[in-house]
């Protein structure tokens, strides 16, 4: 069976909607969904509020509710009858992430074991056949296939696989 | 540069010191150093506290400040200097362990970096070319070459390459 590897932040976990909210909550501006979908958050909001972004990943509620992003749900479903299903992000980054995204792939993903959840930085150390990741540095040095995920911030960004969204991973993979 | 996997509990970390240490506090019974090498805790201790090993390691302090097993600070420091070196345990069974043993690498690896740590529950995961782990079921589809450090509980346990120590370990990859 073979093993897919798949990131939470911007694949499954909408990071980038909880920076809307929150920007909108402490500055009243909103971005348009096309904003959020086509340009970097960061060169969105004031320079004014350059320390939003920091402070919010560094909050204890940033991971806590994330909205899922449209189609993971269904087609991990499907992909768990075929696959070994390994859910990998770089949480060590931001210790304050770890227990909330625990927390978040039991509600919404709760047939994934413990096992197969991991926290990393260097996603090098994944041994897997695929990796679908919004950011391509963990491909570099990656054993399998790197899949990119398209987010706001890698439209620019050059890699031979890439997927616009679910629709398309089912596709390729299913 | 090759890379060697760490697991934490009973190769870096000692647990069953923790364990031991609790129970004295709890029971008053102390076991002896012979004993707590060679025995399984669960077999030492009276079968009417048999809660006691499944309570202490998901009671919040279990995993704070435990000791550091001898010769692994001075050998891993070694290791580093030739080898990639990524400590990876299975914390996730222990929610409750993830922070503490986040805070437990800081204070005594400090030169390895957050991007080096995996949290993650089956070890297949691990791409690396040594595992260095007390549990064999780590090294059943394991990618490298599983190196059993000797532990209480594995004394019977066959597997082809052990180390009893970190000086073994010192004599075998440096």
């Amino acid at each position: 069976m073979k093993r897919i590897a798949i990131d939470m932040d911007e694949v499954v976990a909408d990071a980038i909607g909880r920076f809307a909210d929150w920007y909108k909550r402490d500055y009243g501006i909103e971005f348009t969904a096309e904003q959020l979908k086509f340009r970097r958050f960061e060169s969105l909001i004031d320079t004014a509020h350059e320390s939003f972004i920091k402070d919010a990943v560094y909050h204890d509620d940033f991971f806590k509710g994330l909205d899922v992003i449209p189609g993971s749900k269904e087609v991990i479903g499907e992909l768990y009858k075929k696959y070994e299903i390994f859910f990998t992000t770089a949480a060590m980054e931001f210790p304050n992430s770890l227990l909330p995204k625990l927390a978040w792939l039991g509600e919404h993903f709760p047939y994934i074991s413990w096992t197969n959840i991991v926290f990393c930085g260097d996603k090098s150390i994944i041994n897997a056949d695929y990796l679908i990741d919004d950011n391509v540095k963990h491909f570099k040095r990656f054993i399998g296939q790197g899949i990119l995920f398209t987010a706001s911030h890698n439209h620019d960004v050059e890699w031979d696989v890439r997927v616009n969204n679910w629709q398309e991973i089912s596709e390729m993979l299913l």
